[in-house]
């Protein structure tokens, strides 16, 4: 975070990054002294951090989904969930679970589960018709439509097994939570009325929030639950899951050309979530909003 | 069961039902001797206990799925799970929960989450392409088809959230048990493999026990687990389930035309796996595999 600088008008009373670092963590104001030294380091182990992140929740899922018979269902499956568009949620899942003192075994599964939503949406998203969703990046193959359909419909319980099996018993409480966290994220409320907003409706604010707003703030939240977050710590990490997931559904359904002013604002309200944290990791979690990350 | 009298040659050790009531309720002998007269009461009994379930199933799933904007998600929401298919899962769920001891309300949830389930399989068989699948009673009006992908989308983990929303904490261990049963039956191991044998490779026998037979296995299983039923009532519980969901699968692809003798031969299974049970409810819960109930 220090050096790459937020140079935007904030409106909610912090105006960068930097200010946040400095306020939360005065101990770390050293940082802003030097601060393209300072910044190439901290970027450069920031963005290791979300890049291992991502691959250990890839190695993890590789694991939990077997190529078994039928291969017309579970190859599709494994190309679906691999080949999807990339989503920052998964990893935010696990960095909230950190940032709130937890451990990455903590939070793996509910990751794990949240790609694979997201997964499911995008094999669900090309067989809605009438109007073309717009495309993500994706190296995605085609399968025919009754396969993208069924592998769809079969990712998503997949999720919630992985979820609920064999948790240790002193964590069901948490495991029952974060499977409503989920199940909401996803459902008529989150995940499909986003698609429903942004194919049918076509009101595509409202589709970003839906979608993936609401998929990174069920992310944020459902790992600071794992992580033993307090309720407060909770709520803060998905608003600013919320916001994240906001700009990126900006970014990907009109870019900084159709949506520039709301992603600053975006931003800026995801910041004003962490500026409360006595923040050792503040600097890692808000990387996730940085123009250079967050927009590649 | 009393009455109206299974007359098939059953495999497994055991002939009739009558016998399975004889055996495992010898107090209850009386009833063989007057066949017809107690076989009304009974059957009009049982019958309105199978009545009295879907009725409350019914009743909560009505409270739970609020119509609420956007209409155009949740009003065909509403109607395709009222006017699914009927399946008797849902009710096998709470029947085997009172089977082991338990409470109506301590399944109804997972009973409504099975429904919710089936009616989202249905909501999507109706997209599957190039092979037609056999189409069920029903009194579905048609959406088109980003409704019905949306509206089957979200059913499903509305069911999972209903499933894992303010469970009694004490209750945390069941409740993760029951997402996992289910997501495990609705997903590439059951329904979803279910309709694609059905519709893809049209491997019928295969399609009646991973659709029917998973789901019905299922409710078996969760209601027992849920009414506090030991592991061997789980898994008795659960075959029953499966030999009953197989015989509907069954009669919805071919009815006894094409599968009598297979039909016959899962009545026989299901009913060998109550034999073991110290009977006072075993008459209302083989109804299910009754001719004149199952096959109507």
């Amino acid at each position: 975070m220090a050096g790459t600088s937020l140079q935007i008008n904030c409106y909610p009373m912090v105006s960068t990054a930097k200010q946040y670092i400095s306020r939360s963590n005065p101990g770390r104001r050293s940082l802003l002294f030097r601060p393209i030294k300072v910044a190439s380091v901290a970027s450069q182990s920031q963005s290791s951090y979300w890049d291992s992140l991502n691959v250990d929740i890839e190695a993890y899922l590789k694991k939990a989904i077997p190529i078994r018979p039928p291969l017309t269902v579970f190859e599709p499956m494994h190309h679906l969930v691999f080949d999807a568009p990339p989503s920052l949620a998964p990893a935010l899942c696990i960095a909230a679970c950190e940032f709130v003192g937890g451990g990455r075994d903590q939070a793996m599964v509910a990751a794990a589960a949240v790609r694979l939503m997201h997964a499911a949406a995008c094999a669900h998203d090309k067989l809605l018709s009438a109007h073309k969703p717009i495309s993500r990046p994706t190296a995605q193959r085609e399968f025919e439509s009754n396969i993208k359909l069924l592998t769809g419909d079969g990712i998503v319980p997949f999720g919630f097994e992985l979820l609920a099996s064999e948790p240790e018993r002193s964590n069901a409480g948490r495991v029952v939570r974060v499977v409503a966290e989920i199940a909401r994220a996803v459902g008529s409320q989150g995940t499909v009325e986003g698609q429903y907003e942004e194919v049918v409706s076509e009101r595509m604010e409202r589709a970003c929030e839906k979608r993936e707003g609401e998929l990174h703030a069920c992310a944020g939240a459902c790992g600071a639950i794992l992580g033993g977050g307090s309720e407060e710590e909770v709520e803060k990490l998905r608003k600013y899951g919320l916001y994240v997931g906001m700009m990126q559904g900006m970014l990907r359904l009109g870019g900084k050309e159709r949506f520039g002013e709301m992603v600053e604002r975006m931003r800026c309200l995801a910041l004003n979530e962490l500026r409360d944290f006595d923040g050792r990791k503040i600097e890692t979690l808000s990387k996730l909003v940085e123009p250079d990350f967050c927009c590649a």
